[in-house]
């Protein structure tokens, strides 16, 4: 005789999510936490919508510090977090770094948002 | 005899845009860094993400600090945060205060993100 799969009763089984359980764990949180962190400067927003504005799509390094009134390190600092964060691709060509978008980047923090 | 309009060189006549011209006015990039800022925590993320994944749409204050494992407080103090960006809605019934979604806010975020 086949025995029955033994139904274990499930404590959580309620018509809605336990109240307050995360939808989003600690790790998973802390990660989507960064590009916030990255946006969340008007200087680094003002960095992305001149990369962005580019014909070209991309940036020298030397073009971006002039139009912000910021000292070039300052602009390399914040370009710097724009790439950790994903947004920007740095690429070296001869003296200068050049930055472009990543392709998508953009739209995957709308992404994070959506999915909430 | 007419005279020829008189051609001044211009300096700044190139094939694209003016080098690094903000796309993104100063004043602009200050309130649009607000959001992000607001977003730009874990904490916060996962209290959003909460909120959301009500199925009645809101969240009791009670109910919010023991999934983070936070203090009631810090709680508040997040929630307040995420109020005064305009990603949650408050309303005081009785003892306690219930957030939920303002209806829209996430997309304009996101529309943040595509117009930049």
């Amino acid at each position: 005789m086949n025995s029955l799969p033994v139904l274990q009763p499930t404590t959580d089984e309620t018509c809605c999510a336990p109240a307050g359980a995360p939808a989003l764990g600690a790790e998973e949180a802390r990660q989507k936490a960064l590009v916030f962190k990255a946006l969340a400067d008007p200087n680094r927003l003002r960095l992305l919508s001149i990369v962005k504005a580019e014909p070209d799509g991309e940036s020298c390094v030397c073009d971006l510090s002039g139009p912000l009134d910021l000292s070039q390190p300052t602009v390399s600092h914040h370009l710097k977090i724009l790439v950790e964060a994903g947004l920007l691709h740095r690429e070296k060509r001869g003296t200068w770094a050049y930055f472009s978008l990543v392709p998508g980047a953009l739209d995957d923090v709308a992404g994070i948002l959506a999915a909430l």
